[in-house]
Protein backbone atom coordinates (compact mmCIF):
# COMPACT_ATOMS: atom_id res chain seq x y z
CA UNK A 1 0.00 0.00 0.00
CA UNK A 2 1.24 3.55 -1.20
CA UNK A 3 2.33 5.84 2.12
CA UNK A 4 0.26 8.62 2.80
CA UNK A 5 2.55 11.33 1.51
CA UNK A 6 2.31 9.60 -2.18
CA UNK A 7 -1.05 8.92 -1.65
CA UNK A 8 -2.07 12.88 -1.29
CA UNK A 9 0.23 13.65 -3.99
CA UNK A 10 -1.30 11.09 -6.59
CA UNK A 11 -4.69 11.77 -5.43
CA UNK A 12 -4.33 15.53 -5.66
CA UNK A 13 -2.87 15.00 -9.47
CA UNK A 14 -5.86 13.03 -9.75
CA UNK A 15 -8.27 15.94 -8.69
CA UNK A 16 -6.43 18.61 -10.90
CA UNK A 17 -6.93 16.35 -14.33
CA UNK A 18 -10.62 16.24 -13.36
CA UNK A 19 -11.11 19.64 -12.13
CA UNK A 20 -9.30 21.20 -15.24
CA UNK A 21 -11.49 19.04 -17.73
CA UNK A 22 -14.12 19.96 -15.83
CA UNK A 23 -13.73 23.69 -16.03
CA UNK A 24 -13.94 24.57 -19.70
CA UNK A 25 -13.64 28.03 -21.15
CA UNK A 26 -15.92 28.34 -24.17
CA UNK A 27 -14.21 30.95 -25.57
CA UNK A 28 -16.75 33.64 -25.14
CA UNK A 29 -15.83 37.12 -22.85
CA UNK A 30 -17.62 35.60 -20.51
CA UNK A 31 -14.67 32.89 -19.86
CA UNK A 32 -13.10 35.32 -17.34
CA UNK A 33 -15.24 34.11 -14.78
CA UNK A 34 -14.15 30.37 -16.26
CA UNK A 35 -10.62 31.69 -16.05
CA UNK A 36 -10.78 32.78 -12.38
CA UNK A 37 -12.58 29.84 -11.18
CA UNK A 38 -9.46 27.90 -12.65
CA UNK A 39 -7.23 30.17 -11.04
CA UNK A 40 -8.28 29.26 -7.78
CA UNK A 41 -9.30 25.75 -8.12
CA UNK A 42 -6.37 24.42 -9.65
CA UNK A 43 -3.97 26.63 -7.65
CA UNK A 44 -2.58 23.78 -5.57
CA UNK A 45 -3.25 23.36 -2.20
CA UNK A 46 -2.89 20.18 0.29
CA UNK A 47 -6.54 18.48 -1.47
CA UNK A 48 -7.61 17.36 2.19
CA UNK A 49 -10.80 16.50 1.63
CA UNK A 50 -11.25 15.69 -1.74
CA UNK A 51 -8.52 12.89 -0.41
CA UNK A 52 -11.65 12.24 2.28
CA UNK A 53 -13.89 11.72 -0.67
CA UNK A 54 -11.43 9.44 -2.27
CA UNK A 55 -10.09 7.59 0.56
CA UNK A 56 -13.32 6.88 1.71
CA UNK A 57 -14.81 5.79 -1.27
CA UNK A 58 -11.97 3.21 -1.11
CA UNK A 59 -13.33 1.35 1.51
CA UNK A 60 -16.13 0.01 0.10
CA UNK A 61 -14.45 0.08 -3.54
CA UNK A 62 -16.38 2.54 -5.36
CA UNK A 63 -15.08 2.99 -8.97
CA UNK A 64 -12.70 5.74 -9.10
CA UNK A 65 -14.45 8.51 -11.84
CA UNK A 66 -17.22 8.41 -9.34
CA UNK A 67 -15.21 8.87 -6.59
CA UNK A 68 -12.84 11.48 -8.39
CA UNK A 69 -16.08 13.42 -9.89
CA UNK A 70 -17.88 14.24 -5.71
CA UNK A 71 -13.89 14.78 -4.88
CA UNK A 72 -13.63 17.64 -7.44
CA UNK A 73 -16.79 19.14 -6.78
CA UNK A 74 -16.36 19.32 -2.88
CA UNK A 75 -13.10 21.14 -3.83
CA UNK A 76 -15.11 23.43 -5.99
CA UNK A 77 -16.98 24.17 -2.76
CA UNK A 78 -14.06 24.56 -1.00
CA UNK A 79 -12.49 27.04 -3.19
CA UNK A 80 -15.72 29.18 -3.94
CA UNK A 81 -16.24 29.39 0.04
CA UNK A 82 -11.86 30.59 0.04
CA UNK A 83 -13.07 33.46 -2.70
CA UNK A 84 -15.74 34.79 -0.93
CA UNK A 85 -14.15 34.49 2.58
CA UNK A 86 -11.20 36.45 0.89
CA UNK A 87 -13.32 39.14 -0.68
CA UNK A 88 -12.19 42.23 1.21
CA UNK A 89 -16.12 42.79 2.78
CA UNK A 90 -15.33 39.39 4.76
CA UNK A 91 -11.99 38.38 5.89
CA UNK A 92 -10.05 40.72 3.13
CA UNK A 93 -6.85 38.81 2.48
CA UNK A 94 -4.33 39.53 -0.30
CA UNK A 95 -2.61 35.91 0.17
CA UNK A 96 -3.74 32.37 -0.21
CA UNK A 97 -2.00 29.15 -0.91
CA UNK A 98 0.84 31.56 -1.81
CA UNK A 99 -0.50 33.26 -4.20
CA UNK A 100 -2.60 36.76 -4.66
CA UNK A 101 -5.90 35.96 -4.00
CA UNK A 102 -8.85 35.63 -6.49
CA UNK A 103 -10.05 39.34 -5.96
CA UNK A 104 -6.45 40.58 -6.34
CA UNK A 105 -5.47 38.75 -9.19
CA UNK A 106 -9.01 39.84 -11.11
CA UNK A 107 -11.52 42.11 -9.54
CA UNK A 108 -13.90 41.74 -6.83
CA UNK A 109 -17.42 41.60 -9.25
CA UNK A 110 -15.00 38.82 -11.25
CA UNK A 111 -14.49 36.73 -7.92
CA UNK A 112 -17.58 36.97 -6.39
CA UNK A 113 -19.37 35.30 -9.69
CA UNK A 114 -16.18 32.98 -9.87
CA UNK A 115 -17.17 31.71 -6.18
CA UNK A 116 -20.67 31.49 -7.45
CA UNK A 117 -20.26 29.30 -9.97
CA UNK A 118 -17.91 26.78 -8.47
CA UNK A 119 -20.55 25.94 -5.96
CA UNK A 120 -23.32 25.86 -8.74
CA UNK A 121 -20.89 23.72 -11.03
CA UNK A 122 -20.35 21.44 -7.74
CA UNK A 123 -24.36 20.55 -7.69
CA UNK A 124 -24.03 20.00 -11.90
CA UNK A 125 -21.23 17.68 -11.16
CA UNK A 126 -22.54 16.01 -7.93
CA UNK A 127 -26.38 15.23 -10.81
CA UNK A 128 -24.75 14.52 -13.97
CA UNK A 129 -25.27 10.78 -14.83
CA UNK A 130 -21.18 10.68 -15.35
CA UNK A 131 -21.14 10.61 -11.65
CA UNK A 132 -23.19 7.50 -10.43
CA UNK A 133 -25.35 5.15 -12.49
CA UNK A 134 -28.04 5.26 -9.25
CA UNK A 135 -29.67 8.75 -9.63
CA UNK A 136 -30.58 8.02 -5.84
CA UNK A 137 -27.63 8.22 -4.83
CA UNK A 138 -26.79 11.19 -6.99
CA UNK A 139 -29.62 12.80 -5.13
CA UNK A 140 -28.32 11.92 -2.05
CA UNK A 141 -24.87 13.24 -2.40
CA UNK A 142 -26.65 16.79 -3.80
CA UNK A 143 -28.97 16.75 -0.65
CA UNK A 144 -25.51 16.18 1.96
CA UNK A 145 -23.32 18.95 0.53
CA UNK A 146 -26.33 21.21 0.19
CA UNK A 147 -26.95 20.43 3.55
CA UNK A 148 -23.30 20.66 4.93
CA UNK A 149 -22.05 24.03 2.67
CA UNK A 150 -25.56 25.67 3.52
CA UNK A 151 -27.10 28.10 6.21
CA UNK A 152 -27.01 25.60 8.91
CA UNK A 153 -23.53 24.15 7.67
CA UNK A 154 -20.28 25.99 6.42
CA UNK A 155 -22.32 29.26 5.56
CA UNK A 156 -23.66 29.59 8.94
CA UNK A 157 -20.33 28.76 10.45
CA UNK A 158 -19.13 31.52 8.75
CA UNK A 159 -21.88 34.18 9.45
CA UNK A 160 -21.05 32.85 13.23
CA UNK A 161 -17.46 34.08 12.51
CA UNK A 162 -18.57 37.54 11.58
CA UNK A 163 -20.59 37.90 14.61
CA UNK A 164 -18.18 36.93 17.18
CA UNK A 165 -15.86 39.79 15.94
CA UNK A 166 -18.12 41.90 18.49
CA UNK A 167 -18.20 39.55 21.86
CA UNK A 168 -15.67 36.61 23.04
CA UNK A 169 -16.74 33.23 22.42
CA UNK A 170 -16.06 30.23 24.92
CA UNK A 171 -14.78 26.91 24.25
CA UNK A 172 -18.73 25.82 23.59
CA UNK A 173 -19.33 28.35 21.25
CA UNK A 174 -15.96 28.57 19.56
CA UNK A 175 -16.55 24.39 18.76
CA UNK A 176 -19.76 24.79 17.55
CA UNK A 177 -18.65 27.70 15.08
CA UNK A 178 -15.71 25.23 13.65
CA UNK A 179 -18.25 22.31 13.23
CA UNK A 180 -20.38 24.61 11.10
CA UNK A 181 -17.73 26.51 9.29
CA UNK A 182 -14.83 23.89 8.51
CA UNK A 183 -16.00 20.72 10.19
CA UNK A 184 -19.41 20.15 7.93
CA UNK A 185 -17.20 19.91 4.85
CA UNK A 186 -14.76 17.66 6.28
CA UNK A 187 -18.04 15.40 7.26
CA UNK A 188 -19.53 15.69 4.47
CA UNK A 189 -16.33 14.61 2.30
CA UNK A 190 -16.10 11.54 4.28
CA UNK A 191 -19.92 10.95 4.21
CA UNK A 192 -19.99 11.05 0.63
CA UNK A 193 -17.49 8.01 0.26
CA UNK A 194 -20.44 5.87 1.80
CA UNK A 195 -22.88 7.27 0.02
CA UNK A 196 -21.28 6.27 -3.20
CA UNK A 197 -20.46 3.02 -1.73
CA UNK A 198 -24.44 2.85 -0.39
CA UNK A 199 -22.92 1.70 3.22
CA UNK A 200 -24.34 0.51 5.58
CA UNK A 201 -25.97 2.66 8.88
CA UNK A 202 -22.82 1.37 10.67
CA UNK A 203 -20.45 2.36 8.08
CA UNK A 204 -21.92 5.92 7.86
CA UNK A 205 -21.79 6.04 11.78
CA UNK A 206 -18.16 5.47 12.12
CA UNK A 207 -17.26 7.48 9.13
CA UNK A 208 -19.21 10.65 10.72
CA UNK A 209 -17.46 9.94 14.05
CA UNK A 210 -13.86 9.99 11.96
CA UNK A 211 -15.05 13.35 10.30
CA UNK A 212 -16.41 14.86 13.74
CA UNK A 213 -12.62 14.27 15.50
CA UNK A 214 -10.71 14.76 12.11
CA UNK A 215 -12.26 17.91 11.62
CA UNK A 216 -11.47 19.41 15.48
CA UNK A 217 -8.28 18.21 14.99
CA UNK A 218 -7.63 19.76 11.76
CA UNK A 219 -8.80 23.21 12.75
CA UNK A 220 -6.75 23.10 16.50
CA UNK A 221 -4.02 22.27 14.46
CA UNK A 222 -4.82 25.37 11.51
CA UNK A 223 -5.50 27.94 14.92
CA UNK A 224 -1.81 26.92 16.15
CA UNK A 225 -0.35 27.47 12.65
CA UNK A 226 -1.65 30.73 12.79
CA UNK A 227 0.12 31.71 16.16
CA UNK A 228 3.25 29.66 15.29
CA UNK A 229 3.00 28.74 11.48
CA UNK A 230 5.87 30.31 9.30
CA UNK A 231 3.88 32.92 6.60
CA UNK A 232 5.32 31.66 3.46
CA UNK A 233 5.04 27.80 4.02
CA UNK A 234 1.51 28.37 5.07
CA UNK A 235 1.02 30.16 2.18
CA UNK A 236 -1.62 32.74 3.99
CA UNK A 237 -1.18 35.68 6.26
CA UNK A 238 -0.29 34.41 9.60
CA UNK A 239 -1.45 36.09 13.62
CA UNK A 240 -4.50 37.40 12.24
CA UNK A 241 -6.68 35.32 15.03
CA UNK A 242 -4.51 37.06 17.59
CA UNK A 243 -4.77 40.66 15.80
CA UNK A 244 -8.42 40.46 15.34
CA UNK A 245 -8.36 39.74 19.11
CA UNK A 246 -10.59 35.93 17.64
CA UNK A 247 -11.10 33.45 20.16
CA UNK A 248 -9.33 30.24 19.09
CA UNK A 249 -9.00 27.09 20.31
CA UNK A 250 -5.49 27.96 21.13
CA UNK A 251 -6.17 31.47 23.04
CA UNK A 252 -8.82 29.39 25.06
CA UNK A 253 -6.97 26.48 25.77
CA UNK A 254 -3.34 28.07 25.23
CA UNK A 255 -0.30 26.18 22.57
CA UNK A 256 0.65 23.44 24.96
CA UNK A 257 -3.21 22.28 25.82
CA UNK A 258 -4.47 22.69 22.33
CA UNK A 259 -1.58 20.28 21.06
CA UNK A 260 -2.31 17.99 23.33
CA UNK A 261 -5.88 18.13 22.82
CA UNK A 262 -5.17 18.04 18.42
CA UNK A 263 -3.00 14.93 19.39
CA UNK A 264 -6.04 13.50 21.55
CA UNK A 265 -8.67 13.42 18.70
CA UNK A 266 -6.34 12.26 15.79
CA UNK A 267 -6.27 8.87 17.71
CA UNK A 268 -9.49 9.09 18.84
CA UNK A 269 -10.37 9.39 14.98
CA UNK A 270 -8.27 6.52 13.92
CA UNK A 271 -9.61 4.69 16.57
CA UNK A 272 -12.79 4.77 15.32
CA UNK A 273 -11.58 3.40 12.02
CA UNK A 274 -10.69 -0.14 13.55
CA UNK A 275 -13.91 -2.02 12.24
CA UNK A 276 -12.40 -1.61 8.18
CA UNK A 277 -8.83 -2.75 9.67
CA UNK A 278 -5.72 -2.66 7.02
CA UNK A 279 -8.29 -0.77 4.41
CA UNK A 280 -8.28 2.31 6.93
CA UNK A 281 -4.54 2.88 6.70
CA UNK A 282 -4.50 5.83 4.76
CA UNK A 283 -7.08 7.67 7.05
CA UNK A 284 -5.94 6.42 10.09
CA UNK A 285 -2.60 8.24 8.78
CA UNK A 286 -4.01 11.30 7.67
CA UNK A 287 -5.64 11.84 11.68
CA UNK A 288 -2.45 12.41 12.33
CA UNK A 289 -1.17 14.09 9.56
CA UNK A 290 -3.34 16.91 9.50
CA UNK A 291 -2.51 17.55 13.18
CA UNK A 292 1.46 17.65 12.53
CA UNK A 293 1.75 19.91 9.23
CA UNK A 294 3.05 22.76 9.21
CA UNK A 295 1.18 24.45 5.90
CA UNK B 1 -60.12 28.59 -15.18
CA UNK B 2 -58.84 31.81 -12.78
CA UNK B 3 -58.08 34.88 -14.74
CA UNK B 4 -54.03 35.40 -14.87
CA UNK B 5 -54.07 38.39 -12.22
CA UNK B 6 -55.73 35.88 -9.51
CA UNK B 7 -53.66 32.96 -10.90
CA UNK B 8 -50.45 35.30 -10.28
CA UNK B 9 -51.69 36.66 -7.09
CA UNK B 10 -52.27 33.20 -5.65
CA UNK B 11 -49.22 31.62 -6.79
CA UNK B 12 -47.35 34.20 -5.12
CA UNK B 13 -49.14 34.12 -1.81
CA UNK B 14 -48.47 30.01 -2.30
CA UNK B 15 -44.85 30.22 -3.19
CA UNK B 16 -44.15 33.11 0.12
CA UNK B 17 -45.55 30.35 2.52
CA UNK B 18 -43.34 27.20 1.18
CA UNK B 19 -40.46 30.14 1.17
CA UNK B 20 -41.66 30.55 5.25
CA UNK B 21 -41.65 27.12 6.02
CA UNK B 22 -38.14 26.54 3.97
CA UNK B 23 -36.15 29.28 5.73
CA UNK B 24 -35.76 28.56 9.39
CA UNK B 25 -34.21 30.74 11.65
CA UNK B 26 -31.77 28.16 13.99
CA UNK B 27 -32.01 30.85 16.84
CA UNK B 28 -28.26 30.38 16.99
CA UNK B 29 -26.68 33.66 16.18
CA UNK B 30 -26.44 32.17 13.16
CA UNK B 31 -29.87 33.03 12.56
CA UNK B 32 -28.28 36.54 10.72
CA UNK B 33 -27.65 35.17 7.43
CA UNK B 34 -31.25 33.68 7.59
CA UNK B 35 -32.64 36.85 8.15
CA UNK B 36 -31.25 38.27 5.58
CA UNK B 37 -32.12 35.03 3.17
CA UNK B 38 -35.98 35.95 4.40
CA UNK B 39 -35.61 39.85 4.12
CA UNK B 40 -35.01 38.92 0.26
CA UNK B 41 -37.07 36.12 -0.36
CA UNK B 42 -40.23 37.18 0.97
CA UNK B 43 -39.80 40.92 -0.19
CA UNK B 44 -42.42 40.29 -2.58
CA UNK B 45 -42.07 40.50 -6.34
CA UNK B 46 -43.79 39.27 -8.94
CA UNK B 47 -42.51 36.11 -9.13
CA UNK B 48 -43.02 35.15 -12.31
CA UNK B 49 -39.99 32.32 -12.45
CA UNK B 50 -41.92 30.53 -9.98
CA UNK B 51 -44.95 30.95 -11.67
CA UNK B 52 -43.56 29.57 -14.99
CA UNK B 53 -42.86 26.49 -12.70
CA UNK B 54 -46.35 25.86 -11.37
CA UNK B 55 -48.17 26.92 -14.49
CA UNK B 56 -45.68 24.30 -16.56
CA UNK B 57 -46.08 21.78 -13.90
CA UNK B 58 -50.21 22.03 -14.19
CA UNK B 59 -50.10 21.24 -17.69
CA UNK B 60 -49.09 17.51 -17.06
CA UNK B 61 -50.83 17.36 -13.78
CA UNK B 62 -48.27 17.20 -11.74
CA UNK B 63 -48.80 17.35 -7.89
CA UNK B 64 -48.96 20.85 -6.40
CA UNK B 65 -46.00 20.27 -3.21
CA UNK B 66 -43.50 19.15 -6.04
CA UNK B 67 -44.43 21.92 -8.06
CA UNK B 68 -43.99 24.44 -5.42
CA UNK B 69 -40.89 23.34 -3.65
CA UNK B 70 -39.62 23.82 -7.38
CA UNK B 71 -41.16 26.73 -7.49
CA UNK B 72 -39.64 28.38 -4.37
CA UNK B 73 -36.38 26.92 -4.96
CA UNK B 74 -35.85 28.92 -8.17
CA UNK B 75 -37.31 31.83 -6.73
CA UNK B 76 -34.14 31.60 -4.19
CA UNK B 77 -31.66 30.94 -7.05
CA UNK B 78 -33.51 34.33 -8.34
CA UNK B 79 -33.18 36.10 -5.20
CA UNK B 80 -29.41 35.05 -4.53
CA UNK B 81 -28.47 36.48 -8.32
CA UNK B 82 -30.55 39.84 -7.14
CA UNK B 83 -28.61 40.10 -3.50
CA UNK B 84 -25.11 39.35 -5.36
CA UNK B 85 -25.56 41.78 -8.31
CA UNK B 86 -26.98 44.74 -6.15
CA UNK B 87 -23.65 44.63 -4.38
CA UNK B 88 -21.09 47.19 -4.25
CA UNK B 89 -19.18 45.19 -6.33
CA UNK B 90 -21.50 44.37 -8.57
CA UNK B 91 -24.23 47.26 -9.63
CA UNK B 92 -24.04 48.87 -6.24
CA UNK B 93 -27.79 49.40 -6.27
CA UNK B 94 -29.43 50.77 -2.66
CA UNK B 95 -33.14 49.59 -3.66
CA UNK B 96 -35.05 46.90 -5.00
CA UNK B 97 -38.49 46.09 -5.04
CA UNK B 98 -39.16 49.29 -3.31
CA UNK B 99 -36.55 48.23 -0.03
CA UNK B 100 -33.15 48.94 0.57
CA UNK B 101 -31.21 46.18 -1.16
CA UNK B 102 -29.99 43.24 1.33
CA UNK B 103 -26.09 44.90 1.48
CA UNK B 104 -28.09 48.23 2.78
CA UNK B 105 -30.58 46.57 5.36
CA UNK B 106 -27.85 44.54 6.77
CA UNK B 107 -24.03 44.80 5.47
CA UNK B 108 -22.26 43.63 2.46
CA UNK B 109 -20.85 40.70 4.09
CA UNK B 110 -24.39 39.49 5.05
CA UNK B 111 -25.41 39.67 1.95
CA UNK B 112 -22.60 37.74 0.46
CA UNK B 113 -23.62 34.76 2.76
CA UNK B 114 -26.95 35.24 2.20
CA UNK B 115 -26.78 34.83 -1.52
CA UNK B 116 -24.67 32.11 -1.42
CA UNK B 117 -26.79 30.29 1.40
CA UNK B 118 -30.11 30.72 -1.40
CA UNK B 119 -28.18 29.51 -3.80
CA UNK B 120 -27.22 26.38 -1.45
CA UNK B 121 -30.50 25.89 -0.11
CA UNK B 122 -32.03 25.90 -3.21
CA UNK B 123 -30.34 23.03 -4.22
CA UNK B 124 -31.04 21.18 -0.97
CA UNK B 125 -35.10 21.72 -1.55
CA UNK B 126 -34.66 20.61 -4.51
CA UNK B 127 -32.70 17.00 -4.18
CA UNK B 128 -35.09 16.57 -0.87
CA UNK B 129 -37.14 13.26 -0.85
CA UNK B 130 -40.52 15.68 -0.94
CA UNK B 131 -39.71 17.34 -3.99
CA UNK B 132 -40.58 14.03 -5.94
CA UNK B 133 -40.94 10.52 -5.26
CA UNK B 134 -38.43 9.45 -8.14
CA UNK B 135 -34.74 10.17 -7.49
CA UNK B 136 -34.10 10.55 -11.37
CA UNK B 137 -36.62 13.18 -11.55
CA UNK B 138 -35.07 15.43 -8.45
CA UNK B 139 -31.33 14.74 -10.33
CA UNK B 140 -32.16 16.39 -13.79
CA UNK B 141 -33.92 19.17 -11.63
CA UNK B 142 -30.34 19.82 -10.12
CA UNK B 143 -29.20 19.25 -13.13
CA UNK B 144 -31.19 21.41 -15.27
CA UNK B 145 -30.96 24.12 -12.67
CA UNK B 146 -27.06 24.20 -12.00
CA UNK B 147 -26.67 24.43 -15.59
CA UNK B 148 -28.99 27.35 -16.18
CA UNK B 149 -27.53 28.81 -13.15
CA UNK B 150 -23.82 28.67 -13.64
CA UNK B 151 -20.93 29.68 -15.75
CA UNK B 152 -22.53 28.74 -18.78
CA UNK B 153 -26.27 30.43 -18.14
CA UNK B 154 -26.77 33.06 -15.48
CA UNK B 155 -23.53 33.93 -13.60
CA UNK B 156 -21.71 33.37 -17.50
CA UNK B 157 -24.53 36.49 -18.26
CA UNK B 158 -23.65 38.25 -15.60
CA UNK B 159 -20.03 38.33 -16.47
CA UNK B 160 -20.54 39.19 -20.39
CA UNK B 161 -22.70 42.33 -18.52
CA UNK B 162 -19.51 43.51 -16.69
CA UNK B 163 -17.33 42.79 -19.30
CA UNK B 164 -19.59 44.85 -21.74
CA UNK B 165 -19.02 47.96 -19.71
CA UNK B 166 -15.63 48.35 -22.16
CA UNK B 167 -17.33 47.64 -25.34
CA UNK B 168 -20.74 48.35 -26.73
CA UNK B 169 -22.26 45.50 -27.80
CA UNK B 170 -24.52 44.87 -31.11
CA UNK B 171 -27.42 42.82 -31.58
CA UNK B 172 -26.63 39.46 -31.19
CA UNK B 173 -23.83 40.25 -28.59
CA UNK B 174 -26.80 41.43 -26.32
CA UNK B 175 -29.41 38.57 -27.75
CA UNK B 176 -26.76 35.90 -26.09
CA UNK B 177 -25.79 38.38 -23.10
CA UNK B 178 -29.63 38.45 -22.17
CA UNK B 179 -30.01 34.63 -23.02
CA UNK B 180 -27.55 33.97 -20.71
CA UNK B 181 -27.97 36.20 -17.74
CA UNK B 182 -32.10 36.44 -17.71
CA UNK B 183 -33.47 34.00 -20.34
CA UNK B 184 -31.49 30.46 -18.98
CA UNK B 185 -33.47 30.59 -15.74
CA UNK B 186 -36.65 31.86 -17.25
CA UNK B 187 -35.95 28.94 -19.82
CA UNK B 188 -35.14 26.21 -16.99
CA UNK B 189 -38.30 27.32 -15.01
CA UNK B 190 -40.74 25.99 -17.82
CA UNK B 191 -38.61 23.29 -17.88
CA UNK B 192 -38.74 22.24 -14.65
CA UNK B 193 -42.71 21.62 -14.74
CA UNK B 194 -41.97 19.15 -18.04
CA UNK B 195 -39.19 17.55 -15.65
CA UNK B 196 -41.55 17.17 -13.11
CA UNK B 197 -44.44 15.91 -15.57
CA UNK B 198 -41.81 13.28 -17.05
CA UNK B 199 -43.25 14.96 -19.91
CA UNK B 200 -42.42 14.14 -23.92
CA UNK B 201 -39.84 14.95 -25.70
CA UNK B 202 -42.10 16.73 -27.71
CA UNK B 203 -43.47 18.84 -24.60
CA UNK B 204 -39.90 19.47 -23.34
CA UNK B 205 -39.19 21.10 -26.94
CA UNK B 206 -42.44 23.32 -27.05
CA UNK B 207 -41.91 24.96 -23.35
CA UNK B 208 -37.82 25.60 -24.52
CA UNK B 209 -39.41 27.27 -27.20
CA UNK B 210 -41.90 28.95 -25.36
CA UNK B 211 -39.28 29.97 -22.29
CA UNK B 212 -37.21 31.46 -25.09
CA UNK B 213 -39.17 33.81 -26.49
CA UNK B 214 -40.97 34.89 -23.48
CA UNK B 215 -37.10 35.34 -22.05
CA UNK B 216 -36.42 37.46 -24.81
CA UNK B 217 -39.75 39.52 -24.40
CA UNK B 218 -39.52 39.94 -20.58
CA UNK B 219 -36.14 41.40 -20.85
CA UNK B 220 -37.05 43.99 -24.03
CA UNK B 221 -39.82 45.13 -21.95
CA UNK B 222 -37.15 45.64 -18.67
CA UNK B 223 -35.31 47.72 -21.15
CA UNK B 224 -38.79 49.65 -22.39
CA UNK B 225 -39.49 50.09 -18.21
CA UNK B 226 -35.60 51.29 -17.57
CA UNK B 227 -36.14 53.99 -20.17
CA UNK B 228 -40.16 55.03 -19.85
CA UNK B 229 -40.66 53.63 -16.20
CA UNK B 230 -41.82 55.42 -13.16
CA UNK B 231 -38.89 54.30 -10.35
CA UNK B 232 -41.63 54.34 -7.54
CA UNK B 233 -43.50 51.96 -9.64
CA UNK B 234 -41.16 49.80 -10.55
CA UNK B 235 -39.24 49.60 -7.24
CA UNK B 236 -35.98 50.11 -8.27
CA UNK B 237 -33.62 52.68 -10.09
CA UNK B 238 -34.38 53.46 -13.54
CA UNK B 239 -32.43 55.31 -16.22
CA UNK B 240 -29.35 53.11 -15.38
CA UNK B 241 -28.59 51.36 -19.10
CA UNK B 242 -28.60 55.04 -20.72
CA UNK B 243 -26.38 56.89 -17.32
CA UNK B 244 -23.98 53.81 -17.77
CA UNK B 245 -24.22 53.91 -21.85
CA UNK B 246 -24.91 50.23 -21.63
CA UNK B 247 -26.88 48.84 -25.13
CA UNK B 248 -29.75 47.49 -24.89
CA UNK B 249 -32.48 46.03 -26.77
CA UNK B 250 -34.21 49.77 -26.80
CA UNK B 251 -30.97 51.66 -27.41
CA UNK B 252 -30.06 49.51 -30.36
CA UNK B 253 -33.74 49.39 -32.01
CA UNK B 254 -35.47 52.23 -30.60
CA UNK B 255 -38.35 52.71 -28.34
CA UNK B 256 -40.72 51.86 -31.22
CA UNK B 257 -39.14 49.05 -32.95
CA UNK B 258 -38.38 47.64 -29.66
CA UNK B 259 -41.87 47.40 -27.95
CA UNK B 260 -43.18 45.70 -31.67
CA UNK B 261 -40.38 43.18 -30.87
CA UNK B 262 -41.53 42.23 -27.95
CA UNK B 263 -45.00 42.06 -29.03
CA UNK B 264 -44.09 39.85 -31.20
CA UNK B 265 -42.33 37.49 -29.18
CA UNK B 266 -45.30 37.33 -27.12
CA UNK B 267 -47.47 36.14 -29.65
CA UNK B 268 -45.10 33.40 -30.96
CA UNK B 269 -44.10 32.00 -27.54
CA UNK B 270 -48.21 32.04 -26.81
CA UNK B 271 -48.18 29.75 -30.12
CA UNK B 272 -45.64 27.59 -29.05
CA UNK B 273 -48.44 26.29 -27.12
CA UNK B 274 -51.11 25.39 -29.42
CA UNK B 275 -50.69 21.94 -28.36
CA UNK B 276 -51.95 21.91 -24.97
CA UNK B 277 -55.22 23.97 -25.90
CA UNK B 278 -57.26 25.19 -22.91
CA UNK B 279 -54.78 24.39 -20.72
CA UNK B 280 -52.16 26.29 -21.94
CA UNK B 281 -54.29 29.56 -21.30
CA UNK B 282 -52.48 31.21 -18.48
CA UNK B 283 -48.78 30.50 -20.02
CA UNK B 284 -50.39 32.12 -23.18
CA UNK B 285 -52.14 35.25 -21.03
CA UNK B 286 -48.38 35.54 -19.20
CA UNK B 287 -46.71 35.85 -22.21
CA UNK B 288 -48.54 38.82 -23.18
CA UNK B 289 -48.60 39.93 -18.80
CA UNK B 290 -44.55 40.32 -19.15
CA UNK B 291 -44.70 43.16 -22.86
CA UNK B 292 -47.15 45.14 -20.91
CA UNK B 293 -46.27 45.55 -17.17
CA UNK B 294 -45.58 48.67 -16.23
CA UNK B 295 -43.50 46.96 -12.84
Amino acid sequence: MKDLKTALGDNAKAVNRVLDDLLVMSGGPESRVVEAMRYTALSGGKRIRPFLVTASADLFNVNKTSALRVAAAVEMIHCYSLIHDDLPAMDNDDLRRGQPTCHIQFDEATAILAGDALLTKAFEVVAGEETHDSSTVRAELTLALAKASGEAGMVGGQMLDLVAEDHELNMPEVTRLQRMKTGALIAVSCEAGAILGKASKNAHHVLHAYAHDIGLAFQIADDLLDVEGDEKEVGKKTGKDAAAGKATFVSLLGVERAREQAQLLADQAASHLDIFEEKAKLLKDLAHYVVNRTA
